[in-house]
């Protein structure tokens, strides 16, 4: 190497071979600074918590080079448009639940909850093991989105009711709030469903717009201040076995990842969906047992209604399924599974806590 | 700068500061080569795959700076040995189920599964939000480890029996295999508990050594062989309504982990978690479908053995908690838990899941 050389490019070359970091390394951690858009407002800390716990996940694991910042609802506009703000790249994400978007195309109801589907131990594990994820993938990225579930909520409650509902027959006219396509089953059977944001729900029932109205279950519930305005609170909410939230991310934005971070958004992803499962289901005990004590009247749904409700989703689905073959490719496969999962789980896990349950009963539990 | 330290250090210092990956990030991908010994032989592809997920994971997550290198069982002798050889840093890491150790001190066994805990979302809900992970290193930090949940089979079966047991006096004398506290249960309820590791079972089987011997569930059950051997299949493993696998660290090697990989470790075993709660929950249907069209008969256990089961093992913790206050300490916050989600679980989950159950049976979810 000249000496002119060597002025112009010092020691660099060798230096960096020898001991500095591998450039192959440095490169995996490029700085990259995501937004997501929330559709929960941070009082629902559970839910909020989901995009929070992913953003924390990727910046202690990247040490802050991977950085996304939440933006709650309201920043862009109403919860409704978040798939398009995503779609267009106005944010990098939303974390949501995908059938608030069912006015785009009935199949995102299938990346968060349809009526009588399945619960979450089993919905989670056809997502995962049963190839769901790639299912829905197919659908959403024709959409511009790639999808990546993010946090469950478990079973929730039916909701709650101005007065008390003993057959199908007193759902008529009952006006409702209801999202996804548990609106479409409610208002065949009767019902005025309207797909409020959690925010407008509480003001509709204290001015007599609606007669009843689901948001999750306890733990939230609790925190939205129903129990006063409709004191029966229903189980379960037969429309929500289980409720997969989602991260829906702008397609190319994902493609432009590295591949390391894809991987880390990815694992992340899943480590919400425990943390998120494991909040609710520690904390929804505790919160029930003080909505009961406060005056909340438990009911559960006339038998009635559980099996009108399931015929009509099951009409609904051949209709859709008809019209749309996205829709039925990962329906088709979702409801093998819920035979063959129905099937199983009477065995080691119903008669385990059927026997667990009765000890409760009989108070030979303690406690509680 | 004069020319003679520009000649020694080049244009080094000021290149790296404007351009080159800072050093921080450089630093937060140092190459890490662990070996993490897996109690669980290959063929077990769920449990196995436990670890081979989490490499996975880290691999992906770091371009491959962070590799462990997974040791099958047998590589540092038996499995009974594996939590010392994490403790002594033979290996940094087992992928195990700790409760294989209760004869180093019996709140091992509360890192795995008690008989009569609860189920496997009510399990990981205490443990990730119920501050149950962090009990548990209350003690695991006392023997040298730090304990990472990481899988989870939920409900397991109770096992295969050469006759059947249609009461619990039926018990006496049975040769059964039971690992962890659930072995000291069988044994106040008359049998002769054996704690094989998997590969000894079938051999003692097929000797008539063993009358019964449970493993996991239909998945793995199927891979064994055991069918041919002991043909009535018990539910529900009233010993293991879940069970929580784990990686045991060695605390000093844990410790010296820069802090992004702490997270990186601790977000891929709940990643792990989910995953291969998925893969069971997949596949166990299928396989049980399989093992019964094979001849498998399948068997509720009695009522009043259960019972007599029940009141053993709670007789078993006070005795336990009595003279040892770590298991204590940790139990009672389990067991607090416990009474209150077997009393919440019945509003939504179970009256969803029953539902669904009824309708399977009545073949209105069609399929299987």
């Amino acid at each position: 190497m000249d000496r002119r050389r060597f002025m112009r490019t010092g020691a660099l070359g060798g230096v960096a071979a020898a001991g500095l970091a591998a450039p192959a390394l440095a490169q995996t951690a490029p700085r990259i600074r995501w937004r997501c858009a929330s559709a929960f407002p941070p009082v629902f800390d559970a839910l909020h918590g989901g995009a929070l716990d992913l953003a924390r996940f990727l910046r202690e694991a990247t040490d802050g080079a991977f950085e996304i910042e939440i933006v709650p609802p309201g920043g862009l506009g109403p919860v409704s448009g978040l798939a398009d703000a995503a779609i267009g790249g106005a944010v990098e994400m939303t974390h949501t639940a995908s059938h608030y978007y069912i006015d785009k195309d009935p199949a995102y109801a299938l990346g968060a909850a349809l009526p009588f589907a399945m619960n979450a131990r089993a919905l989670e594990a056809w997502l995962l093991a049963g190839g769901g994820i790639d299912l829905l993938n197919g659908f959403f990225e024709g959409q511009g989105l790639r999808y990546l579930p993010g946090g469950n909520t478990g079973a929730q409650m039916g909701g709650w009711f101005r007065r008390e509902i003993n057959a199908v027959q007193d759902l008529k006219g009952l006006k409702i709030r209801a999202v996804g396509l548990a609106g479409e089953v409610m208002k065949r059977l009767g019902a005025v469903p309207q797909p409020l944001p959690v925010e407008a729900i509480a003001p509709a029932l204290e001015r007599g717009e609606l007669d009843a109205a689901e948001w999750v279950g306890p733990y939230d519930d609790e925190k939205a201040g129903f129990a006063k305005l409709a004191p029966f609170y229903y189980y379960p909410g037969w429309w929500e076995g289980s409720l997969s939230l989602s991260f829906l991310v702008n397609k190319d934005a994902h493609d432009r990842l590295p591949p390391t971070y894809r991987s880390l958004l990815a694992m992340a992803a899943r480590a919400v969906t425990i943390e998120m499962q494991g909040k609710y289901d520690f904390r929804n005990p505790a919160a029930l047992a003080r909505l009961v004590a406060g005056g909340a009247q438990l009911r559960p749904f006339p038998q009635d209604m559980l099996n009108a409700a399931f015929d009509a989703a099951n009409k609904l689905y051949g209709e859709i399924a008809g019209r749309n073959p996205a829709f039925k490719t990962i329906h088709d496969s979702m409801m093998a599974f819920r035979a063959e999962t129905y099937r199983y789980q009477q065995v080691p896990e119903y008669t385990f806590d059927t026997f667990m349950m009765i000890k409760q009963r009989e108070g030979a539990l303690g406690g509680a």
